[in-house]
């Protein structure tokens, strides 16, 4: 990669991330682990989702399939084809500040988005490289050290993973309410 | 088992088992990929979806998925607390002609169901043993052979599985209208 596209590679990046974090602070706020994410097309962000499984109570609500229910609704809208839906896909790009999960990766390979890039690594779920590699296509079905696959998507992690792990660091010290019992003790009690 | 369980088992799958077909067959009506699940609690179904990937241009639009969705909306409605939606889950059934998919057992596997039978294997995307058994807990997330989990989650499949291959089988007969060019020509045209 020459020096001008990997400047403006972070360039987009940085900008993305901007508006990532501002999704991922809000889910903060709401006392909700702090993911967000973008969908670009052409530079552009046309949706964005964060992870809403608490206010929702369904803990399939993630950031990303947020943002794609939302995209599609927009798509419907206009009375796009199925056919004109994967075409837009196909040139679309997500910026998530955390490594989709097993689940968000299955259906954003079913989608067929063309390339997703994330912040930190999921260690417990991820599903674009940390546990399962759901982002690369294969003609065959593969039934070791991988999964079968729907298009697959190009996949670029760590893109400022610092910024991401310190959201989830806040999120952690503040106590998660919404844990588990026993949990540790919040550190300010929040109204529910 | 004891024998009166045994028939109490498979009179129960009977009576679900309509219940998904019919699910199923209006989704090959409207030239969807033919899956159809239901909801139980109690012996009592509260939940019902079928696919709709085509309809709605969504791909993650599974019948597994339309049923959690259609579920959440009406515990939303009743006020249930996120505790009260996971003690719920953790008492409903959930019974589909085919084995859901990585997305779909992933998701099933989020909420926390507590079993899930199925008709036909999913040789392709399966997510409850065919491919990747993420009903399956562990409390340790597992590199190779597996895959970390949510709640996990009980699971039989192969119950009326030629019932469920057989509505399969009239769906490609008929040709998939919806599948990627090239592909078999439409034994009866549609309209789209």
């Amino acid at each position: 990669m020459e020096y001008s596209e990997r400047m403006e590679y972070y360039r987009q990046n940085r900008a993305q991330w901007h508006s990532r974090a501002v999704l991922a602070n809000e889910a903060l706020d709401s006392l909700e682990v702090p993911v967000g994410c973008v969908i670009v097309e052409d530079g552009k962000v046309i949706a964005s989702g964060r992870n809403q499984t608490n206010e929702t109570r369904n803990a399939t609500r993630h950031a990303e399939m947020e943002a794609i229910d939302t995209l599609l609704e927009q798509w419907r809208e206009q009375r796009l084809s199925k056919s004109q839906v994967a075409e837009k896909f196909s040139k679309c790009r997500l910026y998530v500040t955390c490594e989709p999960c097993i689940m968000c990766a299955a259906a954003l390979s079913f989608i067929g988005i063309r390339e997703v890039f994330y912040g930190c690594a999921n260690d417990k779920f991820g599903g674009c490289g940390s546990i399962l590699s759901l982002n690369s296509s294969s003609s065959e079905p593969q039934t070791s050290g991988g999964a079968p696959k729907g298009k697959g998507f190009k996949c670029t992690g760590g893109i400022m993973a610092t910024e991401a792990v310190s959201l989830f660091r806040s999120f952690y010290e503040q106590g998660n309410p919404n844990a588990p019992k026993p949990h540790r003790p919040l550190a300010q009690q929040a109204t529910q």
